[in-house]
């Protein structure tokens, strides 16, 4: 990366503007003084901008994000968007379209944290789920749609190519961490043929991992180990519709999508990877400064050490776990305004 | 139906057979006396008869079976036989074959019942997952298994004929009772035409039904508010591959699987319906009488309901609420086999 950081960033609506705007506070804080500059093009996309020119995602707008290092992104959409419209033209294409086959999902119980769990134990384990592939390539279609003979279609597509990269990278992730461990999740005593593909690539991809133990959950029995034992997890590979399952339970038993992170990778860097919280542009509570801004502060985090700047990224890791202590000793009592807790975050970076 | 119950039984594999034999010893009980006899046959389905002679499920055998009143089946399966060879060649082909196209999953949380969450508050949902559509009709396949140019393609079928009749169904349960509520799970922000075929079906019932109030949750939003929040469901309609997700989960708050009873249900009794436990075969703790029969037990709770013996059904609920009850108040303490734990319902439902 060049000494300046070209951040593609794209607020979208709801309160992904207002978490975005503090997540943009905290990188300056972090960075501030130091040799990386940022340089920031902010694109106007998401519900507003379909609202008022019909548009999702265009090719132009497409081409000049490409040019950038990284996206930031908040959340988009709003009631009055159609489903699908906004996911499948703007997120889900970005994601295919900057070929993101890497979508990272780390949960982490920090210390003190609610959780709904009444003895979680210690959780510390990173969903690698596939985001190129599986149920979300949109292959699939509707006949005779209305009537009583109407029939629907969702092809989930896997191929060797697109499992191996992933599992690959899911592989050198377990063996960069202590515990060294990889769970295969799908359901391959149901969906035979995917299965299987995953299960083989698995197995041989683990055999260049020797260090790595491998072991296998299908998804409805990953779902109860999540909320019984989410501690026997290190690293879970999975597809991109199970992942999505899982990480929002995954979310829910660490603290809430207020707190999940993610990212959008492209480990081959072919294209910008991007960052985004897990959770949604919530429209019952945008604009009143509800949010707490700290699932976007943490995809900064995230940002920061996919591009190698991990110094950088260990304050703001450590500067979210010191603020949620201080929440859960009370040092920090009640609700904050999205931009308090932006700027109790700048300043403990700086 | 007659007067003679004609029950097939599957005890399968593993803790299978054991958990079957208190089933049906409960199920003795509670007829005894009354005007219902039994006649069971037992059907050698499973895993030993896999490795013995290659046969899953032979086209006379399933002949037999359709010639029944009900099916209860215990569990399939051992580590030696290949995944998917019984459950797609064993137990779907039942659920597929029969038309049992309304799985039902009730989640009731008992007094005083473990569950890993701190505060669960009152859980009793019901979850009607769609048996004989989704991905799990085996439409797929697989090209160049093995080499760099694989790919493995598994196929949603999803039908206006197939929901309208399931969603018609979760809705006749939802307005029988006393919430009447019922929420659709689906995902149709990303899979669009299975998700809005879904969406408008739900419509256009929930029009004929102006009592029942509806809801909807994307799937991954839904495991999240089944462990912050179950007690907002009374009714759950979904397709077969979600509901085998949230119906693990569902039953992992409720105490977990050993308590979690399933039917495959055929409404227009075309074929006879499936009760089962929604456990496995459980191989690591087989023959020692180690497993909580109490699932089993339940299904038969299931069964009898559905034949319309209302009164019996009752008693064998009201028999594991006592005995789940006595467990909490440490009234009863300590393992028991699984022989113990059916005597005692037995004893209760007399
Ligand atoms: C909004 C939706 C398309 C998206 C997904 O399903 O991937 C979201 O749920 C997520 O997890 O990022
Ligand atoms: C064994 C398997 C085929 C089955 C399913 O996926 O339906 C099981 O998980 C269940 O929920 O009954």
């Amino acid at each position: 990366m060049a000494d300046t950081l070209r951040l593609a960033v794209i607020p979208g609506d709801g309160i992904g503007t207002e978490v975005t705007a503090e997540a943009l506070k905290v990188l300056g804080a972090v960075l501030d003084g130091g040799a990386t500059k940022v340089a920031t093009t902010e694109y106007d996309l998401g519900a507003r901008r379909w609202h008022a020119t019909g548009e999702t995602l265009p090719d132009s707008v497409l081409g000049e994000i490409r040019e950038h290092d990284a996206i930031l992104l908040g959340a988009v959409g709003d009631p009055g968007v159609p489903s699908g419209v906004l996911e499948r033209g703007l997120l889900l294409r970005l994601r295919f379209e900057l070929d993101q086959y890497v979508n990272l999902r780390p949960s982490v119980l920090y210390p003190g944290v609610a959780t709904p769990l009444a003895a979680p134990g210690e959780v510390d384990f990173v969903v690698v789920r596939e985001g190129t592939e599986g149920p979300y390539v949109g292959n699939g279609g509707a006949l005779r749609v209305g009537t009583p003979a109407e029939i629907a279609t969702e092809v989930s597509v896997n191929t060797a190519f697109g499992v191996e990269r992933v599992v690959r990278d899911a592989f050198r992730r377990a063996a960069a961490r202590p515990r060294k461990k990889l769970t295969l999740v799908h359901k391959h005593n149901v969906l035979v043929h995917a299965g299987h593909l995953w299960r083989r690539t698995v197995e041989a991809v683990g055999a260049q991992f020797p260090d790595v133990a491998v072991d296998y959950a299908h998804v409805d029995a990953a779902t109860i180990y999540l909320v019984t034992d989410p501690s026997r997890f290190d690293v879970i590979v999975t597809d991109n519709l199970f992942g999505d399952i899982l990480t929002d339970l995954a979310a829910a038993i660490t603290g809430g999508i207020g707190l999940a992170a993610s990212g959008n990778v492209n480990p081959d860097r072919s294209a910008p990877s991007m960052f985004e919280p897990v959770h949604g542009s919530a429209p019952d509570i945008a604009g009143q400064q509800k949010a707490d801004p700290t699932a976007a502060v943490l995809s900064v985090g995230m940002l920061l050490e996919h591009l190698g700047l991990d110094a950088e990224a260990r304050r703001v890791q450590a500067a979210v776990a010191t603020d949620l202590g201080r929440r859960a000793s009370g040092e920090i009592a009640g609700p904050r305004r999205t931009g308090e807790v932006g700027d109790a975050l700048a300043a403990l970076v700086s």
